[in-house]
């Protein structure tokens, strides 16, 4: 084929760069269907701050740690200074990348991957972490944990040598969220009355439309997110990075549905999104590899394993009100390691990079948060968590459910 | 001029796919919004159902039966095997389509097509159907069904031979989803208490921010829904799509507001959403063809047939929850004459088309819901209709509205 | 570098376009979400009219007026006939523009502005203003005000001759919606109860994650706002774009969410999502020329000026329910200075636009307001007032929330 433009690979990266931002949206209207109505506000507040705050750190230091140049290839940790300077040798912009794309382009679109995988924590930790420690804890994770583990496989350091094979993410992304999410609610502890005597008590979330509304939004944005990662325009490798999410995607929400059909006699509507969900976190480490009927499979596996941990990790009392852990964590792993058996045919090294970033992300994860901890604290008290986040850190409900004309007969008094 | 690069028509019509994906979120959210609270988690779980089945039940049977090949010229079925596999004599994924886009972004812009028309049944069918028999029904319409009429005009059919003209689908997606859905309300009766003695009692969608959201994104889809038609980027074809396009909507939802301000004296929010729907449904089968002038006179008959046709259904008292026959088959009817009238000016081929698409439409779903209903039923029980299919069928609610703090304290006693 | 191909242009100002659109989504349901419930319906129906009118007056006249063609050049006024016909001496759709984009994706793509400047507006008088004399002006604003003013520097009018710049709207969009809403609320007055003998009584929206969702919306539509101003696909061109414009936001949400809490002691989630959108309008006159260091200034200044800006606009007892004065005319002024502060050092022309078009759109739409006020009226009823606008002015509620199943028992006694 006769060579793809410049400009048509960079007009596409750069939307797909559009399609995750939107993905932040899909987190947070996703996590706020989850929650319960007191905690809506502040999970929301969380989003668009985790999104912000990931634009600015990542361009002051996580993407110079995350891509720090040709000359750290093999290694493990690189940094080429602070802020946006073109590497040297680079004329200008466009002379980036053998001219697929510009050094902005390049920037913009990692950006909003970084942010992904801290709106991942922020839905396992909801209703019960104080907001400031939070905020602390993804500042650092963006800023540091995600760019340096990422900078092992997309930067071209040792688990790029060794032949670690993740195309989109499904372990520099999505299973670094998990483990960050793994650390942080074991260090938290469940939620008031999520697990007694009796058992589990399930806490369904308050708004079932805003979580549909957010798992399509996130499965949206998978298109940039997958189809972004070719890096380039090739009509062959797009097309068949779409039809293998989809596939992947459908055929996660197809067996979480008969899965919990028949283990839960149920149809849940938020266990079959996070089937969706899982289907995608699943398919994306080899969405640029499989052919459409393994998507089906790899997919279809993912969505199987969503109720099993699910259940899984209630038995471990680990509380997670969304379910980032089992969608993010689990079907993470698990696409990592299918790229071995339908992709590649080489597992090892996929079980090298799922251990070596799983190992670093969760005591990096665990360390910082238990400082946190032991110093200004990382829960909320009974009191707040009883009261709701909403009213107790942001004097804020939700919704201002009053009835039609009395607030206005109210006010006017 | 010169010739547009594969690359370029290869990423618009994928962008174009990612489009008509987000119609399916606009779709869940509408008829969310325009259902009572009762059944909303059962609306979005058929629609996430919908898009799931869909795009596999087109990958593995509907694709190739709607594109069979070329041998099939001037017939009326034909299939090329089950799922994805290059067409003979097809060297590689760009070698296809006189090299305007790769077989897989073919397949991906029209698998997200084929699920639209499932969706339009379930808005109309809404708040008394079964689940299983309904998504039953949904996978024999969208596996067989739909690619059967689609290829008549799309895959070089007898109507295609015959000189009818349906640019985007007007007839060939949305009447097609308008005749399942009659054929659908008319074996399932109208909802408890919606025809008394004393008239028509209108049922109230139970959230308007949530309906206006799904006529928007809907729009928003749109762009590619009949922008990708175009199937290449060529910047003249797309551009005026995109001004009929959206003249033809902003002409609906006026007209509609104005008549059915002087016909009702009323500003029923959800009358104009579905008066900028007919219009966008109106305008979808000459969207290429039609200039500016005549894009707003489509769009604004179709804004106009939208109340009458919705009292006409009210007094057949064929129950249509969301005005889903109105839209899309009132004014899919509506737009594909009116190619015949201000494009070609051959009326007959687009009667011919009409009528044999809703004929074997009409028929094929009625006979599959009526032995549906003749063996394992196709409504639910009065109770269950009372109680909503939210508790009865998934054992949720969409919405907890508890009192702040109270849920917390009531799960941790 | 090499000429980027019409064809890759074209496609790009469209798919901008596109993101335009999905702005009028983002103003409905900021706006629904920060007004009190009894006004939601009236204020999603508004915001529909607004974009279809829009839509359809920029056919008819706003775009003759606004590009009136070259020989308008250095003038004030000027109109090139109605509706869409392709330029005297231009042979085809495609030659036009100098062969970036042809003649309808032009019309689309600022069509698309046109409308979101009185989606501004809508905001700003929400909860206390009459339909039927708002949809009149906002006819008058968009059809003569916005183009008119938008001529003096797009349409090659004297403020560019003078060497004002604005790259995609700070002045001609954002401060033009401002200033209208400001005469507007000038002439409505305050809600009832807003101002009180003991103070500014805050009216919480009704719902912040649907306020949420628009804020995130608008920033994804400023994608195509922002890069599709650079009206062509240029690589380095549209990336810095995208840079400056997440940064710009990024910035501006993190010092409103800093100032406030220093100033106010809280965590309000509406302020930082106006912080984040006063981050986007500071940005926007700009976003083609800053560095990114310039950009995280910029809009965090924004975001610094929207706590102030707020509780000034209150001390004048101006009553703006969203904070659209505070978002788009404070940071639309700033944004438009910041272009001669770090941009092109010349701060004098900068300050002419601003007070040029200030004072133009203010007298516009402050004598046209007048006029409605002393004959048909502006402000409804203090009992439509109280009772709310959607059932005064539309028979509806926003939402039925209706105890599971007792509505249909209701309606099938």
């Amino acid at each position: 084929m006769t060579e793809i433009p410049f400009v048509t690979n960079n007009l596409w990266v750069l939307i797909a760069a559009m399609m995750v931002f939107i993905m932040h949206l899909g987190f947070a209207t996703l996590e706020a269907g989850l929650v319960q109505q007191k905690n809506t506000v502040n999970i929301l507040f969380k989003n668009v701050m985790i999104l912000c705050i990931g634009l600015l750190t990542y361009y002051a230091v996580g993407f110079n740690l995350m891509y720090p140049g040709s000359d750290y290839t093999g290694g493990f940790l690189g940094f080429s200074g602070f802020g946006l300077t073109l590497p040297e040798g680079v004329a200008g912009l466009q002379d980036y990348a053998d001219g697929k794309y510009s050094y902005y382009t390049d920037f913009i679109f990692q950006a909003m991957f970084a942010a992904t995988c801290a709106s991942i924590v922020s839905g396992a930790v909801a209703e019960r972490i104080k907001l400031m420690p939070f905020l602390l804890f993804v500042t650092l994770f963006v800023m540091i944990c995600y760019p340096v583990t990422g900078m092992w496989k997309w930067g071209g350091g040792w688990l790029n040598t060794l032949g670690f094979v993740d195309f989109a993410g499904s372990t520099l992304v999505h299973s670094v969220g998990g483990w960050g999410a793994l650390a942080a609610i074991i260090l938290l502890g469940a939620r008031k009355g999520k697990y007694t005597e009796k058992g589990v008590r399930p806490i369904p979330g308050h708004n079932m439309p805003l979580a549909t509304i957010g798992a399509f939004l996130l499965w949206f944005g998978w298109f940039g997110f997958n189809g972004g990662s070719v890096l380039s325009a090739d009509p062959g490798a797009v097309s068949l990075v779409f039809v293998t999410t989809c596939l992947g995607a459908a055929a996660g929400a197809l067996t979480t549905f008969v899965v919990s059909y028949l283990k839960f006699k149920s149809l849940d509507h938020s266990m079959v999104l996070n089937g969706l969900l899982g289907g995608l976190v699943g398919i994306t480490a080899g969405a640029d590899g499989f052919t459409p009927g393994s998507a089906i499979i790899v997919g279809a596996i993912a969505g199987a394993i969503i109720p099993f941990s699910v259940v899984f990790f209630d038995k471990l009392k680990l509380d997670d009100p969304v379910g980032a852990t089992s969608v993010h964590l689990a079907c993470g792993v698990w696409g990592t390691l299918a790229v071995g058996i339908f992709g590649t045919g080489k597992l090892i090294p996929q079980l090298i990079g799922v251990v070596a970033i799983g190992a670093f992300t969760f005591i990096f994860a665990y360390v910082v948060l238990l400082i946190i901890k032991k110093t200004v604290g990382l829960r909320v008290s009974e009191e707040m968590e009883i009261k709701g986040l909403d009213l107790t850190e942001h004097e804020m409900s939700a919704y201002q459910n009053i009835e039609r004309g009395n607030y206005a007969l109210m006010v006017s008094e």
